[in-house]
């Protein structure tokens, strides 16, 4: 095994130039705003013996340099500035100097806040959220396939390769993907993954403040949340604080041994996601579980020094702040520092108060997935700050009951453990990720059962999640390999044969999903009773599974059958929710019931009535 | 489908003959005694137009006849008896009248108690107990195989049958029981099943006072309560509040339709242990979750009925206060009214504060098995007061992990949800039980394997419950018939060719295991570590697990080896615990260790290494 040290050394060097006019080469975050409730931030400041340095502010009214603090390592110096609420936005001018002479003056802008950036809204269940992995969707701007300074260039032969895909695909596709009824886009991570290869996938990290410019830059990823933003939109950005790529460029020259865990010899995490809560769990394995890395190409980071939780805090509120994303999907929540955590889910929403973040925490426990969400009283004490957790146990609940020839019991078991969650609306509910088989491979190809689990997803409480591809049966059949399930989209490039938004190309079975998901996350768009209304839901009988939605003024009432058999539903069974007969529409088929005793469903298919 | 009043109708009628000097066929409690806590009782009177009486007490000092309630149905009255603590023992003159006149007076006893029955002392962690199916065990009594009154004969080639195994056979053997280091003896229900058939699993009782004649007399089943006190042994009986058997006497003449819990047409249990805390549930499935049948031979009692209720408190109180038992199994805790589950745990836990009770709630979820254990604070308020529950869910991950070719991580995992439960240590751990495949046949027959379960129960926290016949490898292989998994104990009946108890006809194997378990469990009986250590446990690596108990003075490290080749163990690894080098002895080999730094453990094998 490879240790941290020797992985260092093994670095291809691929510094960042350092800037002519002075020894600074990174100065992060590159800028801040007036008037951000977090408003004492620390400027990290990497170039060649910049320690030296003393460091003066020319006088601002209102902006306070509060302390300078030396690193281990002479290269870092670390500012504190106070942006006071009242300066005016400008620029800052940091004198360094040495033996009470300038040597260069670095200028720093504090810019005005955009509008109502303060209160954005945050992704809710009003949402329905279309997961993108952006090297794969479209590519929308060839020109940036390859980059000079990007280690990896693109081979779209190779699966685990770079294929080209684009922010600029995604932005030519908004309409497309609004036109299914999605409200809200979560990409896969967009920032800089300058890894040499196998950098597709986006979470190794090598520049925190850096759109990869294969997918585009800065500046069109804001155009992408603006674009997005006046089509009521919502773009959610997927973060990552546990680890960097390799190549980060601080790799090469650490701040001090403690910005990432080292460990004398390379060792990974445990992933005993238990160790939070159990009553025997050593040191030893707690501490490998946070501690661990997840693979030798990236580094896990150390959140407890309190330079690298300034910085990724920092980081988020500057992307937030920049670019007004509604939300983020923070990458494997529960393995950085679990305090850091919680500091920096708090910093995010006293900044944006109606925002949300949702969490990775991919264990098929409730006990430990609700450990995480904000409001829990865990047994530990530990309280989280997190609103929305990613439900990976409805999931997993959901495909076993497809797959159960005779029960619904798995996923009706699994939601009645919803007490568990002090807040089981604010979970995001999917029928599949990006990290494992595509549903339609996950139930073998049957079309009819992704049918019931979209119909289930987008009625079930919490906010509904599909990756990209879904509507189209995309699948991975006889492989569960990443590159496989993550698949180019048919005609996100030049020359495809098939043609997904335009429909050229696709079968019939493709078609009519895609229709169906269409007309139900159309519908469930404007619900109110599915995004705010109570669930109740009938212990299953053999294949079928009735459960309700409803407000004071609204009720829905949805039934799934996944026996290939047509079966005969007696209203009576549903006394205690719908009184007498139900009269109603079925959202799906148009069909209209007026006061029936009962009524018959189709074998493998869902119905969702509006009852009246 | 049947409904209940069909089945009453269906009834053979084997009713008890009405005793000739009086009018009353049955008085339950036979009898009480004075100085119990409970000391207010409601006997239950049944016999021909008996509401027609006026019943007044003979004056007895201390004793008050405080009320007279008339049921629905003539036949019953229910009589509140106030026996005051410092009563005299003795017997207590009813006189029944009519229109002013005497038509017969009923004696009714009250015992004075024997010595410390109020201090019995429950079974807890330093206990193993060995559960036996009595029936199949040991046919020490051939004499009452058949017994007249009885609607099923022995029928020894039918594996549903009566094969003739009794308590006079328990007796017998207690002491080969106990000179394999058991405790305490479960046994599977004793009280009468006069069913027509499928009767000898004793789950349908007919008789809450007798026990059934097939297996002894209540004399008899007290003389071996007796003789196992004398031996340093447990007995620890199942009981049944759910439900009754169909043959019940009082099921061919009801005291009110509410006695047992009735349905238009026959409505079984939905076995959805989730709706005690889903926030989804419907009343419909509550209902049907607790006040479903079992099965249509076995009528669900209504405990919300109080003198219902009484009865069965007493039945309860009556049986310990009369055998001595040191425990109860309470079959299908869940299932009764759970408010009464909770007076009637209170109750018995009043009378007898170091007894110890517990709870069947077969779920392999610790959230819902943790739900009935005293102490937890449950999200609807409820709270139960049963100090044990089995631990189904460890019992599902041991064969899990054991069955699983590279890691132990179900159990381990498993075990890390122990926060979920107040009291732990009060789990009973098992490998298997009467009502799932055989230990022998859930591991493929790996003998190995099973050593190793059998020292999982054995050293981790809780208290260990061993099946009988685990000992010589009994399975049941191909099938998961009951009947099958029950089997007879060879050496049990006369003429048996193979004999577990001497060890004639014996395999290698069988005897190797059987010496296994004895071994362990004689050692386990001293072992205080064991007993109330604590437990801490590492993250299994591949197929090594090693965890500790220890107290204050002493430690114990145990660790399972259930890859096929030898694993040499480094020492540090665990210094967490062990500090520096190892010194101790594994008690399985008597193998010393002084100072080392590693040592190697073979191939499917466990060590249990007493630290020094």
């Amino acid at each position: 095994m490879k240790t941290a040290t020797t992985l260092i050394l093994a670095l291809v060097f691929s510094f960042t130039q350092l800037t002519a006019q002075n020894s600074i080469d990174r100065l992060e975050p590159p800028n801040w705003w007036v008037g951000m409730e977090y408003n004492t931030i620390e400027l990290l400041v990497h170039g060649n013996d910049i320690a030296s340095h003393n460091v003066t502010l020319k006088p601002y009214e209102n902006v306070q340099l509060l302390s300078t603090k030396k690193g281990a390592n002479p290269n870092y110096l670390f500012l504190t500035l106070h942006i006071g609420n009242t300066a005016k936005p400008g620029n800052l001018q940091l004198n360094f100097q040495k033996n009470g002479t300038s040597v260069f003056v670095q200028s720093y802008e504090i810019k005005g806040r955009e509008n109502n950036r303060r209160n954005i809204e945050g992704f809710n269940t009003s949402d329905a959220i279309y997961l993108i992995t952006p090297d794969r969707f479209v590519n929308g701007d060839p020109s940036n396939d390859a980059v000079k300074r990007m280690l990896e260039k693109p081979n779209r032969k190779d699966k685990d390769g770079r294929h080209g895909g684009d922010v600029a695909g995604i932005v030519n596709h908004l309409g497309d993907i609004k036109d299914m009824g999605f409200t809200a886009v979560w990409t896969n991570p967009i920032l800089e993954n300058n890894m040499p290869s196998y950098s597709y996938h986006g979470y190794a990290i090598t520049d925190f403040y850096k759109v990869d410019p294969r997918y585009g830059s800065n500046e069109s990823f804001k155009a992408m949340c603006d674009k997005a933003s006046e089509m009521g939109m919502k773009v959610i950005m997927d973060m990552i604080a546990n680890h960097c790529g390799l190549e980060h460029w601080w790799m090469k020259d650490l701040p001090s041994d403690d910005w990432i865990n080292q460990w004398d010899t390379y060792t990974q995490t445990n992933h005993k996601k238990t160790v939070v809560l159990d009553p025997y769990a050593t040191k030893k394995d707690t501490k490998e579980f946070f501690d661990g890395w997840f693979v030798p190409t990236m580094p896990d980071l150390n959140q407890r020094n309190e330079s690298m939780a300034k910085y990724l805090i920092q980081n988020t509120l500057w992307w937030i702040e920049y670019s007004g994303i509604s939300g983020i999907r923070m990458d494997t929540y529960p393995y950085p520092d679990m305090y850091f955590m919680r500091d920096w889910t708090a910093a995010v929403m006293a900044e944006y108060p109606d925002f949300n973040i949702v969490g990775e925490e991919w264990v098929l426990r409730p006990t430990i997935v609700s450990y995480w969400q904000k409001g829990k009283e865990n047994a530990n004490g530990y309280t989280s700050e997190l609103k929305s957790v990613m439900d990976f146990p409805v999931q997993h609940a959901l495909t076993t009951s497809l797959n159960d020839p005779n029960s619904w019991n798995a996923v009706y078991e699994e939601l009645g453990q919803d007490y568990l969650y002090p807040d089981p609306n604010n979970l995001v509910v999917f029928p599949d990720n990006h990290d494992m088989s595509r549903i339609y491979t996950q139930l073998n190809e049957d079309e009819d059962l992704v049918k019931l689990a979209l119909t289930y997803i987008a009625t079930v409480r919490g906010i509904p999640q599909v990756y990209y591809g879904t509507e189209i049966l995309m699948g991975n059949k006889g492989t569960e390999d990443h590159g496989v399930i993550r698949t180019d989209y048919p005609g996100g490039w030049e020359k495809d044969k098939v043609n997904a938004f335009s429909g050229e190309g696709l079968t019939e079975s493709q078609v009519e999903t895609k229709n169906y998901l269409t007309q139900l996350f159309k519908w469930r768009k404007d619900n109110k009773a599915i995004h705010n209304g109570k669930l109740v839901h009938f212990a299953p009988v053999n294949n079928i599974y009735v459960f309700f939605r409803y407000t004071k003024d609204e009720m829905v009432m949805v039934l799934l059958n996944k026996d290939k058999d047509p079966i005969n539903i007696d209203i009576q069974e549903y006394k205690e929710v719908l009184k007498g007969k139900l009269s109603g529409k079925d959202i799906l088929t148009g069909k209209l019931y007026n006061a029936v005793d009962n009524l018959q469903i189709s074998g493998k298919t869902a119905m969702i009535i509006e009852v009246e």
